[in-house]
């Protein structure tokens, strides 16, 4: 009944081409006026990526039989809300990075100013495109609004996150306030994405309550790899600079924990995850399986 | 019939009163967690203006008999948009500003990073308040939220001017760069301001398109108004640099048509303005009182 990595590999893929074209219909032309904030925008949209949010996005939909074309919609937009949090994050100002996803950061190819533009330029298209998602309830879409809004806001939200990872220096600071960064800066954003998809179809309290559980673990579970990557990846697969954290004295979990502490607690993250959607049995079995590869990557 | 300066001032006044109280509602408490990002969001969005944009929403939705705590929250958000705008426009990166409304600016007291991510919080945060306006139709919360991020976004709306702006640095550049400049960068919000306003009310097509011009009219008014306070006016009257539009080669009404021009185009803008809503009688007095006070400023 498991789904093999292969499997899992080609669905991701599958899924991945389309929300690439619907990122392609959501965003204006390149040439369109003014032609340089929108090659800019899809410049980073299109610079790579695993459209991790849309794909649980779309796939927590689609557990409850929601409308594949909002799912699509409303799934990309997160993509756009990403890509806007990774330019900003990437700035001289906050973590000055000039390699991302394998390719020269926004700011290094477009100049600050641009850079600055283009994700707030993303992040407003990204409430345009859900507010018009069009034809479901229009109070569920609201609802959506409001909750992704949230998870990427000051409170326990990822730009709150954001806040206290800069004004963290300390690597070996304490667990409390990494928990804090990683449930703010990343986890929030994820769970919504889920929450997000179940919101748009008829699933019940007792379905969110589900949803939400699977996208708090892999969410911190996701992060956990992230760190671990970073500490044992080649710059090559990660497309983004290595060793960045320690040099940055960040707080992170191997840092905290140590790295085989992290890969463990990481392990037991995506086995709650997937018990968690043990209720829906064979339906759930594509987000097991993404659950179980995402932190095949680190390991 | 036509009211008076002061009573326009003295109502001005009592709205701003308003939507201090109802922003005050939505801002998160400065002691929140993480600290520094609420103090610094609360700094720049109580650091004065005239709150025009949320009077305009109020105003045109109270023409219709709007549902006043719908129309005051909307309003508010637009406030949280326009201080999100201001904070990057005067980021070092782009417009390299150290005063606005009369204090220094975010980054200069926060910090570059603070102040990105303060104006990406209140970005999210506005929208968060819109979606969760409650009580209305939803269908009308999400066209206003469409609405309003286009008006902000790319295409002939906010972040489009300032690229456009941006990229100017020929203070005799052509006159469509600087129609384009004015109507994306300030003129689509207000526009937008006002539609939203009418939106959330029973307003018809024609209710609308009255409104549209009005708010079309106005924001380019107001646009010309501040460029000659620009030229004209004192540093202590206007709370921010002076004479700095000339310096930068900005493209501006005065450089391009001369001052005498300037007010004579922004005075027939004000009246055609006040024309386009005379079919509302003495309903749209307040409205057509506010499009003449915005001019009085700058002559």
């Amino acid at each position: 009944m498991v789904l093999s990595t292969e499997a899992i590999r080609q669905h991701l893929e599958q899924t991945r081409a389309l929300v690439d074209a619907e990122l392609e219909r959501i965003l204006p032309p390149a040439e369109e006026y003014p032609p340089s904030i929108h090659k800019a925008m899809r410049y980073s949209v299109f610079a790579g990526g695993k459209r991790l949010r849309p794909i649980l996005c779309l796939e927590a939909g689609r557990l409850f039989s929601g409308d594949e074309k909002i799912l699509l919609r409303v799934g990309s937009a997160l993509e756009l809300i990403h890509t806007y949090s990774l330019i900003h994050d990437d700035l001289p100002a906050l973590d000055n990075d000039d390699l991302r996803r394998g390719k020269p950061t926004s700011h290094v190819v477009f100049g600050e100013a641009a850079a600055i533009l283009t994700g707030d330029a993303l992040l407003t298209l990204a409430f345009e495109a859900i507010a018009g998602a069009g034809d479901g309830a229009a109070s569920r879409t609201l609802q959506v609004i409001q909750e992704l809004a949230h998870a990427i806001g000051t409170l326990r939200g990822m730009v709150g996150g954001q806040v206290v990872d800069l004004e963290t220096t300390d690597s070996t600071s304490d667990s409390a306030r990494l928990e804090y960064i990683h449930s703010a800066k990343t986890g929030a954003f994820m769970r919504a994405a889920m929450r997000s998809g179940a919101i748009l179809t008829d699933a019940n309290q007792d379905d969110l309550t589900r949803v939400t559980a699977y996208g708090e673990k892999i969410g911190l579970a996701f992060q956990i790899a992230d760190d671990l990557l970073d500490v044992l990846g080649s710059q090559a697969e990660l497309g983004k600079t290595i060793g960045k954290d320690e040099q940055q004295h960040k707080a992170t979990y191997p840092a905290l924990h140590g790295i085989e502490a992290s890969q463990r607690i990481a392990s037991r993250l995506v086995e709650e995850a997937c018990e968690a959607l043990k209720p829906y049995g064979a339906r759930a079995r594509i987000l097991q399986g993404i659950a179980h590869y995402l932190i095949v990557r680190s390991s």
